[in-house]
């Protein structure tokens, strides 16, 4: 299988080489945990070093704000907006849901479905390598049922997966605990990347984690990551509690 | 980003500097942790230190209660009022919710539009710089449904958000142990900044995390905290269990 | 702010003088723990050591029942009764719901205004300093929402608050772990005294701890109690397991 | 407060004398935890010792599998039972509920009172000092709502305590962790006894706590107890890792 | 209170000597604990060594796949089912439930009459001393209202009760922790025999433990146990720790 | 009872031999715990040494992305596909389900009787031997009662079994922790193997347990296993933190 690779420190050492190319990669994590800053370096280094153009679908933020949050890594990317080397696609609307679509399903389906068409579009457009959504979480909170959210993930999956692309989706982590519920987004997905943050004896504990990565061969373990003004590292060779 | 301080001993510090300015941050807290006393600080210090004005939405107490529970802090609110430094918004009776209310969404949402206008021409009044609205739980209550909550933060995080200032919302914290649910408001706002309360060894020790801070490059491990006199103050370098 | 002596030992020394005069504290406990007698003492030291009458509302036990149980302390209730310095209200009845209450909330709402103006009168006609609400848990029940719920909680702080004495409501602790779910009643009231019963390796330890009392600089800790004959008494110097 | 000893080794002394005289004391237990041959016990010892007739009032067993099952202890409950001394009321056909009684509440109601007549009418005709119902779980199961249930419970205490004879109600307890939640009969009754079955390093710990005894000074520890040939038996001295 | 021997090495001892005769034991376990081995071995020493013919209910295996999965444990099932000593009950089809039968109570009870009729003919018929029912869980399943599902137990034992023969009826234990919910089964049987398996730091302990066996002075430790060749043995002597 | 290799290094040894011919076993896991590796690895030994055929019914990913992630492994599935010695139905469309079956219970037997139909004609058309369905929680997911979900469960373990094939049926586990609640599917099933993925103390740790398997003496250890170039292999002899 081919891998791409994320150009983020240690990261690739964990993924052993990089990620699969042309596969839907799932990140999880707590708020603050850095999915966001692990996605836009994704991004970033493929425009800048591997000469991979990329889409950034922002369903948190808006990109004013999300611009002003990357400020300080001294990423430019507006400069690589201009060059169509970096597209972010303003998705943040699409986190409401105007009260009429909470009458019919079918409109909220109908809002993925424009989702799924914005998307293809600039993909296309720019011709673009790497695609992250960041993230389906307030997207998916409108599907109550269990199976129609299966159904939506499995259908968004499949959008992106059909474009080429190699991307990330990013979703919430709902606990602070180690020992956690497993989502349906988890099973449904290629592969799944997960920040942790947990507490072991008054010291709070980051790490990451490659739960699964199909087709790759790589490393299971915890790993401490920080994150510096020119992004986030992980280390590969060092188990948590040492470093902590 | 430029960062404000919050004038707080030890706060800047673990924030590297102060909150980001213009934006929105949510402070998590159990019963007495000193959310309130955080907050009026913040807004105390920006009138008397930094010239900033400021305006505190009192959804939780009256403002007779209020100023008696900070009286021993030898704080001179009402002096700072007089001189339209310091607004108080007297917004608990919006905490109970008529039973005519309770039958129409519409009202409800209406009931939040008015705190919200009422929260803009204080602001826009006295051109305050700092916002408090503590707190919003009871508020918030009355969205059982998940993703109508998702929106009714928006929509309140957007609308301070738009008012230039930075700002301070509160809210409750359920649970007494360290390993907790994460709540959607936390993932909403540019910053999250928690009150833990946790036992160890019929300890009962209490610490402030960062928990999220967009933007800002920040110390995430809990930090033990002591109010004084004269407020709260963060101590910045200890680890919770050592200073136990 | 002024304070107002409990007169229990120890207590005064973790509260840093006293409760906060005319505020609604919120005692908390399981079954056993002490809550009544703590409760009965603070209005029997009132009326017999700071010439301050006291009401004490049950909604517990009969007076009968009471006046038996607290016999081996020694306090001679009845001649407080007979020099109207102690007036005890029997809401007893009130721990039942009749049928027809159950079919409107309107009846509900009525016994709670019964209750309150039972309250006051008897308040007013001692010319009460102290109060004490003996528990409210079975009231609340009643209440099946959780907003709804909030704000009679609120009506009744409201209602002991304008009286101008000093309160103490009484509410169920539902389980025995130390970490908890954080009851709805704790936000809302003034202060909140916890009564804590947990497991240590084999050994039941009993604790007291003074989770919140806005406008007063206290003690955090857990502090280990014991049941005399003469009444609670709190050792505020020592720690819980240093005791057991 | 005028007690009534046990006559159960250990458990006297816990209770600092006995149980208090014409109260309504809760037992609750796990499966095989003691529940029944306390109970039966305390009416025995009753009978024999101290000249106190008692009714038991079967509702979990047949009256002939009770007998069979207490064969072992060598207690002559037929003698006892001739010299009206002892009757044992079977309601065990009242631990299942016609499916026509599920239909309306008031026939629920109706079964309750039918129980307490049947009681009463026992309690008088021998002139009963104490009475055990063992155990009203399968009772109180048919009361779906908690405002309700309360209400039941309380007719049911407030009927046994008007007797003026002194009452053990048993109940089940449906888990095997120590720390647990606690029971509205807990807090009803004027007494709770309670059996523990915990792990502890791969050892099951059994233990007896007398959680609560209002106006009863008594030991609030765990302690362990063992159930001889003669009956059950408190090590009132030990505590329960130190035996374990 | 009459015992009858098990004849599985260990189990006697702990039991004190064996089953209390003519009473109703649950056995309850994870999947592959060993409820169906331990069964079968109760009624295969019946049949071989005590002169007491047996009854095997199959409701969750068809009797094609029990024997052959006992095939290896050397027990001439077939021979006893040739000479009238053991007969198996093939009641696996009621393992499933028809469409039709979910729309009326009244069928479920009919499938519950049914089984209960063909239980007391075969038991008639080889005049059974012994009989296994394994399992109830999917019947149980069927029964959504807890009160319903109490009477429906209940009706179970009482029949098996009747029959005069000492029954063995196994259920599914749905968590692999230790500490556990208790089950309504556990509180309405004569016995419990728990099979547990639980992690102490990486290792899995497998024990049994007697939770309750009326009228039977016992042992209540965990006891570990192995199946062997020839069945299951219980080490009567060691704890679980020694021997892990 | 017969037993036939799995060929996996580590699992014949503690399988004491290999799975039980003609039996329907479970395999249950996380996200990338290797399930599919795991199943594929059976079906591939089977073919290439010990001469049986295989079929493997995808239900979680294409089949063309299936081959990708196993390409690694240097299996050449795609000459055993020419031969006619392994078959790869595609069944990854029944993963979602349309709109107008979530209206009919009977459109969703409907789904589930086709694909058992199609199981049924592979493995009849090559004569398989082993039968790999991977995985069914997305097809049980759409039961959302428990006893149908028995049912169906059941249906499928039936129609499997009666093709007399070996057959491995996939399920995901939902949680990380060691201790977890007991699924149907384990008990329906004649085998469980369940993948674990828990914390010690800041490292991850996978190991692998033969939960039940009925007919055969097995090992019941958490064992370590690792995934490597050529496939999965379980260190039958080591205990999970010795590894670790």
């Amino acid at each position: 299988m081919k891998k791409i690779s994320t150009g983020i420190k240690g990261l690739d050492d964990i993924l052993g080489g990089g990620l699969p190319s042309g596969r839907c990669i799932l990140v999880c994590g707590g708020p603050g945990s850095g999915k966001t800053i692990l996605s836009v370096q994704f991004l970033y280094n493929g425009a800048t070093k591997y000469d991979e153009t990329g889409v950034y679908v922002a369903l948190g933020e808006s990109p004013v704000h999300l611009k002003e949050d990357l400020g300080s890594f001294g990423w430019d990317i507006e400069k690589l907006e201009k060059d169509e080397k970096f597209v972010i696609l303003d998705a943040s609307p699409l986190r409401t849901i105007p009260k009429s679509a909470q009458l019919s399903l079918g409109s909220q389906n109908f809002r993925m479905l424009s989702l799924v068409e914005a998307i293809k579009s600039r993909t296309e457009k720019i011709g673009a390598k790497r695609v992250v959504i960041d993230s389906i979480s307030s997207l998916i909170l409108h599907y109550p049922d269990e199976s129609e959210r299966r159904n939506a993930v499995l259908d968004l999956v499949h959008a992106v997966t059909v474009l080429g692309a190699t991307s990330i989706i990013t979703t919430e982590l709902r606990a602070t605990a180690l020992e956690r519920e497993i989502k349906t987004e988890e099973f449904l997905s290629d592969g799944v990347i997960v920040f942790h943050t947990f507490n072991e004896r008054g010291r709070l504990i980051r790490a990451i984690q490659i739960e699964k990565m199909r087709g790759v061969s790589h490393d299971h373990q915890l790993r401490p990551y920080k994150i510096y003004k020119d992004g986030i590292e992980i280390f590969s060779k060092e188990s948590v509690l040492a470093r902590a």
